[in-house]
């Protein structure tokens, strides 16, 4: 199924939209009341290729930053999350789960500490704010809670590092992976992170002015052209197969923190407090029930995944796929979905049920897929 | 511009998405991360004309039901929004702003009693369940707060009730404006309200188990045959013209429930408690400084309404436009937008900037308009 998306502006435009539409696009997602474009007039097989080989520039705005200030803001912070934030230190990034009373995951943002007092989380499709907000006046914390004016622009690949370092000097090599620094544009300073939605390497830069984009991205592209920077999006092959997980599709309130794999992000020890801290001490006591895998299964390409994909072992259900792809690299289709637990190392048969006509079979398999 | 809507479990399907595909969809629009249909063959002036002759089916499972239960049920609902709900009944729908603690407008629900102490929000485009959530842990109410399996499937347009009578029995037509009671479907219970996002009159099928949703579509859709009916949508001239309101359209979280229009449905004298009371009473001491209004304006057919457009007079700013359509019965444009309080009552030409290279003349306008 193909269908317009109908614009309004409860779709929020973005700082890039201007120049992401003159480059033509031709495909978009919804996140966080936002436009993330999603394709150009190139397929997703060569962009996967020319991710892998070159660098990329993407509007991904729609990694909304919910800034959080003020002296209750650490303890904000902290009482959302199952992660521990005591020894952050500003200048850093954290994968943060968010998780309710239940343990279940609200969101899975990244999370910049600004200074003592001042964080952003980058969060993934969930409105993150009004949470903070209701702790924020149910707990009488001393706390601002807003949606700060950062457009963020991602440049992936392994050219990204020449480029970056082409427009604002060689200092930047030394940011360390999930580290961020400052750099000047037009007058401003600008928050520089090496991070970004693909295994390939790349930098992230959390514009603070929306103004500010179109100079932004034309700077970026037109340094970019001794790369062979094309305009991009995550891309689902390159993703599915390096092991990143996206809210939404493979998460949902339904999940908890273990089963996509985070229990090394988890303080299970009663050592600090937060929200859902009995029920998932609960949940690592008894174990979880299921786990994220990766499969790569054959049979033609597989279709787009709009509803979770049964994974049948002998006509019995054993978990359900929740993104997938054609991996024109590894000549079959790859994807990655909840398994139950006992069947986590099995290494026979499955059937996959991609809910076309066609059935498939595949394997579990690590990340990252090969 | 337009592009595709990118596909993946994270724009969720409904129960009514597998015949709204076969229908022939042909645009979408994402609201509450999931899927709501817009457009199918038809221009959206044959819709516009169709829906005030006959009768349309829309699914509007997007507008999903929050659904708080508890003792303190009622005190989380009347926490969140400055309508008074102490004398609300079972069986009654309200429409009710909900704000923060600034009096910025988080949501604008339809309010359901189901029984004293549970309630659903029928949401606009905002994860009021977060904010709800976190209210509940923060003041540590007795109540749970939860997305019920409820598929609003709307019955829109003057030959509503003649269906939804023939299928439901004639019982139907005492049913209130805003009031809801129950039918049977298929061996279940389920509430029908007579309510629904337009003004040509019609019903809504809160249905409870999605699994029921393609034989309640086929249900409807058979009987409504003899009605003429079609598949539909909310309908973006019809609304303007109406003078129906969209959250992430028409307002934001900048904005107050008096700019749109709420003071009758705000308590201002201190009888009742509620998150923004102290904010929203000294908006109201001293005058809202904007409110909605309705304008009618000419010049070739506006472009589709996705940043605001500006309102001037002598080239000086006095309002913005956030949602506007060429009306083929006033041939001319009909939009609705903030306009700043000293023009409110002004009867003269202003000119709308719709940024594209054209001018166009206008001028405010009541609602209805015509």
């Amino acid at each position: 199924m193909t269908a317009e998306l109908t614009m309004s502006r409860r779709i929020r435009r973005t700082a890039y939209t201007d120049r992401v539409e003159g480059m033509g696009v031709t495909g978009f997602s919804v996140v966080n009341h936002m436009i993330l474009p999603k394709s150009f007039q190139s397929s997703v097989e060569e962009d996967y290729w020319h991710l892998k080989e070159h660098v990329q520039l993407w509007d991904v705005s729609c990694q909304r930053q919910i800034q959080i200030v003020g002296l209750d803001a650490t303890r904000l912070v902290q009482l959302m999350t199952p992660r521990d934030i005591g020894a952050m230190k500003v200048g850093e990034c954290l994968y943060i789960p968010i998780i309710d009373q239940n343990a279940g995951l609200i969101n899975d943002p990244v999370l910049l500490k600004i200074s003592s007092e001042k964080y952003w989380l980058s969060i993934a499709d969930s409105d993150l704010l009004l949470y903070a907000l209701g702790l924020t006046i149910g707990f009488k914390l001393n706390a601002v809670v807003s949606e700060a004016d950062v457009w963020t622009l991602s440049i992936q690949g392994p050219k990204a590092e020449d480029l970056v370092s082409d427009l604002f000097g060689d200092q930047i090599r030394k940011i360390g992976f999930f580290k961020f620094d400052w750099i000047d544009f037009k007058g401003t300073k600008q928050l520089l992170a090496r991070s970004g939605y693909s295994r390939q390497g790349g930098f992230e830069i959390y514009l603070e002015g929306k103004s500010l984009g179109p100079d932004l991205w034309d700077l970026v592209w037109e340094a970019g052209q001794i790369y062979n920077i094309k305009p991009g999006a995550p891309n689902i092959i390159e993703r599915v197969e390096g092991g990143l997980f996206s809210y939404g599709n493979e998460m949902t309130r339904e999940n908890n923190p273990l089963e996509i794999g985070l229990k090394k992000f988890c303080s299970l020890d009663g050592s600090i407090e937060y929200i859902g801290r009995e029920a998932l001490e609960k949940i690592a006591l008894d174990g979880e029930t299921q786990q994220l895998r990766g499969m790569i299964f054959d049979g033609p390409r597989c279709p787009t995944c709009s509803e979770p994909w049964p994974v049948l072992l002998d006509g019995k259900k054993i978990g359900q796929l929740t993104s997938g792809m054609y991996s024109p690299r590894l000549k079959a289709n790859v994807a990655v979905g909840m398994i139950v637990r006992d069947f986590w190392e099995y290494k026979g048969a499955l059937e996959v049920n991609c809910l076309d006509s066609l059935k498939r079979n595949g394997i579990i398999s690590a990340f990252p897929l090969k």
